[in-house]
């Protein structure tokens, strides 16, 4: 089968747009039509090369929405025309980490799903009979790309796919990390560091639990406005101050935050996450992504004394039993979507959808098949 | 009041043995008689001269046991003739970390205990007329000394004073930290680093909550005895092996501890901690007191993929709410304190207390006054 796809032929250069060749799926494999796709800064840090685990040349994408058309030999779960997001993190029920109830982290196609292949250990991808790498299990940015039954949740048919795309990744990943791994009571005053989508969403997911202060930090002030609308109470942009940023959020807070969360991906930022938390009992959870080989460092003295330090990948979300909620919940008005949509685009302008992304100038582009 | 003490009268040397004088005890604070009382690592640490908050002349010694002699004006809960464990936790019940909930942190005098002296900033202690500093508000290298009332634990007058002095730091701070801090489930593996006085009494933590799996580590191998006794299964010498020691502990439990303990305070050890836990829930707990101006670092990913790190301070144990219960458990048998007493010695052996601990053949001296 042919397919309009978006390929990562080298480090940090443009996407090459090329119709490529899609095999059909093998057992428990699942060949989906996308309808929808976004950008997100994971997919530009493996473009640019800085990923020590990124391969070229490869299909990348990993946040979108799309139909099922096909399903491989033992597949149960699903059939053609159910409406799928695609999962980078993947729910089998059955492996230790499944089972365990303590966490998201499913195991059961992770080898493979680093190596950029199927579980199989062969690609479907092809472009004049070379194989492309798949990317994250997902490789949202061909039409049609084939994936591991455990590695799609699927959703209402009611809800529309060039907005439910986006639970795929960015704000599922910062509600998640708010619900799911802070756990965040009702009344808490947090921090939240970086206001691209994550940061938004994170913001979204404190909203929604009654957090009382929801501090929006940002070098950048013209993201405040959207944080107000998402439930911010505080702005700062730490360019306005000479002391570190943890300690203006201290001297704001009566001693620091109760929960902050990271979503930059800056090391430096991660360490006055964890120091702007109060004594005894603020938490900070990590969601951005470091540059490779990048350590976090600070005094243990900060944890002895109460701080705990945390991460997050894909909020905690077990995405099979747990995105048609969040699906459901967007349909109802619970979960916001639509409002970090700031581009559309066809599908074939995704460059543009790249560029955008790494001036600042979009929260989410969704891109149209 | 004339007073035997032990005083640091400059880093690095051995304590001078004098008679100094006690002043009586001031408004909300209480003078007690030390019966026992023991050595622990942070008295040697700040003796050491490597605290940088460390003040000479002074008092040290912060593990005791004694009898209330007399009280100052507004003491309500502590009469002449009770049994106390001094506390360098204090537990006001008021201030904004006690009525949280959250933590044993309690802010009440924690400011005038960092600089040597009594709420009211002055020093009931003086030899010669020259005043020495408090320590860690406890200053139990004196048999006469004076605390705060909020920081004294009020005990059964049946528990003999010179065993249940270890509670006042060592034991309960490993036991506090499992029950508390990590809140190990039965049937957990857990991982031990370290094994003085705080890990076997966090190994001893672990058994009494039905760890199934305790793995002892210490480079000095004739510490695993007393590590069986108190219950650890696996022990492991990182001198043996060439790896990493994180890499041996996840090799020998399939993929990682669900809690590590850092019971030394050595940065290195604190990452290895870490970094042994297992991926999606391990939980390390860094109990050890690190020296001067040193940082931990790991790369966020440990963190991102679900290991989560945290600190202990007294185990997380309320000294007034909770100590009188592991006094009561160490009279009926639940709770093993004499097993950590290696050796018994008159107060006026006091440096040679020191010098086992340093060479590492004591686990707890005990003094007796």
């Amino acid at each position: 089968m042919k397919s309009r796809a978006a390929l990562a032929m080298e480090a940090n250069k443009p996407l090459v747009l090329e119709e490529i060749d899609v095999q059909g799926p093998k057992q428990g494999e699942v060949l989906v039509r996308m309808a929808a796709t976004s950008v997100c800064h994971t997919d530009a840090y493996t473009l640019s090369g800085a990923d020590p685990e990124g391969l070229f040349p490869s299909v990348l994408g990993h946040e979108g929405a799309g139909v099922v058309q096909e399903v491989g030999q033992g597949v149960t779960s699903l059939q053609p025309g159910d409406h799928v997001i695609p999962l980078y993190t993947a729910e089998c029920g059955q492996c230790k980490f499944c089972r365990s109830g303590k966490t998201n982290l499913c195991s059961a196609v992770r080898a493979t799903q680093g190596q950029g292949v199927m579980p199989d250990g062969t690609s479907r991808f092809s472009l004049n009979g070379k194989p492309l790498h798949h990317y994250m299990g997902c490789s949202t940015f061909s039409e049609y790309t084939v994936l591991p039954e455990v590695s799609l949740a699927k959703v209402s048919k009611e809800a529309p796919l060039d907005k439910i795309c986006l639970l795929g990744c960015g704000v599922t990943t910062g509600i998640g990390a708010v619900h799911n791994t802070a756990k965040v009571e009702p009344g808490s005053t947090i921090a939240v560091f970086g206001l691209g989508a994550i940061g938004l969403a994170v913001i979204q997911g404190a909203q929604m639990i009654g957090a009382e202060r929801i501090i929006a930090i940002d070098v950048n002030p013209e993201k405040f406005d959207l944080a107000r609308q998402f439930g911010a109470t505080d702005f700062v942009n730490p360019n306005d101050y000479d002391d570190p940023i943890q300690q203006v959020i201290i001297d704001q807070t009566d001693g620091g935050v109760d929960y902050s969360f990271e979503c930059i991906g800056n090391v430096n930022v991660m360490r006055s996450a964890l120091e702007c938390c109060h004594k005894g009992w603020g938490e900070s959870i990590i969601i951005g992504v470091a540059g490779a080989g990048e350590e976090i460092s600070t005094r243990p003295v900060q944890l002895v004394t109460g701080r705990v330090w945390k991460g997050s990948a894909f909020g905690g979300v077990k995405g099979r039993s747990e995105l048609p909620t969040y699906v459901d919940d967007y349909m109802k008005g619970k979960v916001k979507i639509d409002e970090f949509i700031t581009h559309n685009m066809p599908f074939e302008q995704i460059n543009e959808a790249f560029e955008l992304l790494h001036r600042g100038e979009s929260i989410r582009t969704v891109l149209h098949y």
